[in-house]
């Protein structure tokens, strides 16, 4: 298959990074398919689409016709073979459980026409424990986006050992083509690339902060302060969610040898355990006047 | 000593972060003394001084009549005793050699006004080791800056265990006074603050560039397509000169536990070994116009 054969898009997934991935996508001049089992998860997808596109077109990022096309390109189903009828490209997203993501791309494999490339979002699965599951090896990989897409446009093509090489090409051309930067790597690796470095800035600062060198304002003062960024480490994982910080912390602190990861989970925890959950909860290490 | 007290700033060493800092003090109203045993150091000093001081001028951040004053607040000297007579506070940034700093600080205990604070701008080395050398360690701690001073304002107050509360809260409001937001820290800590999450994040891509995950290129775009930073790690490692990178990461991984470090010091040797240092040498990971 050639770039200009891609021309619908299949969405697997509406929670927040699907419904970006779609609109981005539409933005793009593609015809997207939104799915979900949920038809609650596609009508909240829909509506929040809808307020991204006002927020794109308030920030002059679009323009009112721009948007009013994107959104037009935007169906949603929770019928999984009308799903897949025309999809020339998956991008799935659902929750992080590779049992789960294993039988949605089994159950699409045999839905979806047999040129359709594959590719996951996942965050913290290697591609290659899912490649058998799609079907279609060769025609798979990561494809793994950053919040909010538009803004953070970057997207990590991470290959298993069985991804063509046709494969990693296409993905690299349909990036360009969706406005992203694309960050082609080697092998999979954990993390891809940006989070890789992330994680480690936000251990470092977790290390400072758990063993009382100095506050979790002044650690994000101090970042904040030379490299002019907006938010510091802090104010990140306020906007991941301390429980899901801590959770991926106390997990991998069981199956790993970085001795630093449980005292990061255990302090982490103290804020989970008075319900400090980050921006969504209106606290975290920080208060915030409209939680999500 | 309460801050109104502090009148005349001590620089010892008039290298790179000696001239910022002065240049720093006397932009807020400080009289301004830089020593250094080197003429021709003093006198490039100056010349650097006064193109920092027009940049600043050409960027708006200074009126001409500012930079004038500014600039008619310093005074070099190569006469230690000249130099201490009238120092409220001394900054020191001599290199990174415990021995010499220690020489340089009993020196000029010797000859500054006995109420005069001391404080070190070491990047390496704790400032505990120093402690006594100053013969005033209740009066000393690190005060530790960033490049270019003006734009990454922060300072870090790391005391040392022997370190009075007042000399602490005496340098927090001095930073402020200088236009610095100050990080406290409890105590001492390798990094301090922000260089301990730069190091971590800059750790962590040469972990990706020396397995090959993605390329140098690659990885910097990654940093900076997420966080609209204006550069990425390996440009920030082109500022600080591969040669000094490769030197700490070697040093390091012979007395540190961490496997990781022989690996980036490797893979920075390859740079080095050519002869490509970074922005200084007018390559390094990238190419340089006009080296420095």
């Amino acid at each position: 298959m050639e770039i200009e054969d891609v021309r619908r898009v299949l969405i697997v997934g509406a929670g927040i990074m699907g419904r970006q991935i779609g609109l981005q996508c539409a933005m793009h001049g593609y015809n997207v398919t939104l799915y979900d089992i949920s038809l609650d998860a596609l009508e909240a997808a829909t509506a929040q689409i809808e307020a991204y596109a006002t927020h794109l077109v308030a920030w002059g990022r679009l323009t009112q016709q721009e948007a009013d096309a994107a959104l037009a390109r935007i169906t949603t189903t929770n019928h999984a073979d009308e799903a897949a009828a025309e999809a020339d490209l998956l991008s799935e997203s659902v929750p992080e459980d590779a049992e789960l993501k294993g039988r949605v791309f089994a159950q699409f494999n045999k839905l979806c026409p047999s040129h359709a490339i594959f590719t996951t979002n996942t965050s913290h699965l290697a591609p290659s424990i899912l490649a058998d599951k799609t079907g279609r090896p060769a025609q798979f990989a990561a494809l793994h986006f950053h919040q909010h897409v538009w803004e953070a446009n970057v997207v990590d093509i991470a290959p298993h050992p069985g991804t063509s090489n046709d494969t990693v090409e296409l993905l690299r051309a349909f990036a360009e083509r969706i406005g992203q930067i694309p960050i082609v790597l080697s092998k999979e690796s954990p993390g891809y690339v940006f989070n890789a470095m992330l994680n480690a800035l936000i251990g470092a600062a977790l290390t400072l902060a758990a063993n009382g060198i100095a506050s979790v304002e002044d650690i994000d003062r101090a970042w904040t302060g030379v490299t002019k960024m907006l938010i510091g480490p802090f104010v990140m994982l306020d906007v991941v969610g301390l429980d899901l910080a801590w959770q991926i912390r106390d997990c991998l602190a069981k199956i790993g040898d970085d001795p630093q990861l449980q005292s990061h989970a255990d302090f982490l925890r103290q804020y989970v355990d008075k319900g400090w959950l980050g921006v969504k909860s209106g606290r975290g290490f920080y208060s915030y006047a409209s939680p999500t």
